[in-house]
């Protein structure tokens, strides 16, 4: 029981399977960040380029336990970057995630200067000296925390015992179980797999359904625990976006995250 | 000569056709938010909904003037969102842009409440008091201002004239010409139709080629000039990403885009 293991695939051409195992879910969902990390795997071993640059993913359907379907679509391969979709279908083919991404090689830009960085990790207590996260806020859940170890900054993770911050925003350090390493794939992950802001906010707790994410991966993360950002500025509409910087334990910018979401409303 | 009429498209079913206009163009290259707006229009119109709501666009080859090819693929009708994907390509066949994105129908929820706005419309100059923008700080070629009309601020304008503001900033207004509304799909135009973020960093002028952007659009704009804020935070391992927030004149939250580019060579 591994993310690698978890996520891995199997398939050639352009039809892939994977198996979306139980334990990642809450309230019996799959996280999307953990499916979209499975497209992304799919579409990275198709086309055998071993980053993802940017991956979009549009969530159709609940992703449960058992086997799934991706069919990987190459619409160009370039010198830099191979673009196309995925579409991954449940056992009796309902679509449960679109992806449009492309895939490279970080490596090859990893010794590229920083010219502007015009932000700084967000401060954290010692990873060592926060409790892990036991179990979600809404369903009491204890099965996704096994899978991560998320370790939120103390002033932002009062919403489970009623206290929101009233500020939309969740810091947070992230590992993977077992301090198991973390690859660009990876950060696709963890670009999802925090409460969600909007529970700081002034509104009840609830599922908070992606419509629609975008994670853009800079480099393959140093060794050791991620510190993350999320916030919101915007929720208006009936929408809310939900922006992420993730920075790697050198302190260098790895990924950012927006995600389209519906406003949630109260689990019942 | 309208935005409307040059991002027409005619089709059935599936397949699309459209023309890239002349005068539409940086350098002879299609503005990437005009192409996008050609491919969010064809999914509109294919699916039978109004609104793009999310739209994602992969740029994969310059958009030249002629006719292009629209191929619209529904993956799922659902009761709010239309999700999909469109590849666009040139008459020789050459894929342009791949496109996934979600149509809908802001009208229906345009009356939600805002439950949080924690940001608001950059201060500009009143828009009759600017002048609008000529030409364009790298070919000097005018033709895409005849169509548009941008009126930066003072302050985050002084880059044609060799004078960054050293900033990663834009602040502007948005109009179409001759004062033409600007309906959802014109919003997904407006988020990349200003002069690139790091034309006021400390970077040399050049083409800065976007390889995603996506775009999100809240709610359909009031009449009148937009107000748009162009930020980029982080230019590292030869990427950058520039984020847009569009205001109407209403002075509500329209539009959020995000783009990921490559960091601009000098031009020669």
């Amino acid at each position: 029981m591994s993310f690698r293991t978890d996520t891995a695939v199997t398939g050639e051409g352009n039809t892939w399977a994977a198996t979306i195992h139980d334990g990642w879910d809450i309230l019996g969902n799959a996280n999307g960040g953990y499916v979209a990390a499975i497209a992304a795997r799919a579409f990275c071993e198709a086309v055998g380029r071993p980053d993802p640059i940017s991956v979009t993913t549009h969530y159709l359907a609940p992703g449960r336990p058992g086997s799934v379907e991706l069919e990987v679509r190459i619409v160009k391969e370039g010198r830099r970057f191979t673009t196309g979709g995925v579409t991954m279908r449940s056992a009796d083919g309902t679509p449960v995630v679109e992806v449009l991404m492309n895939a490279g090689d970080l490596a090859a830009t990893t010794d590229e200067p920083d010219h502007l960085v015009d932000a700084a990790p967000p401060p954290l207590p010692p990873f060592e000296g926060l409790a892990p996260r036991g179990e979600h806020p809404v369903d009491g859940s204890p099965s996704l925390f096994r899978r991560l170890d998320v370790r939120i900054h103390p002033d932002d993770a009062g919403f489970g015992e009623g206290r929101p911050s009233g500020n939309a925003l969740v810091r947070s350090w992230f590992a993977l179980a077992d301090a198991e390493p973390i690859d660009a794939i990876g950060l696709v992950f963890a670009a999802d797999a925090m409460p969600p802001t909007v529970f700081n906010a002034a509104l009840p707790l609830g599922w908070v359904p992606t419509v629609e994410m975008t994670t853009q991966v800079r480099r393959r993360p140093a060794p050791g625990p991620l510190r993350c950002e999320f916030t919101t500025r915007f929720i208006t509409g009936g929408f809310l976006e939900e922006d992420g910087v993730l920075w790697d334990s050198g302190g260098a910018l790895v990924a950012q995250s927006r995600q389209l979401a519906l406003v949630p409303r109260p689990s019942t």
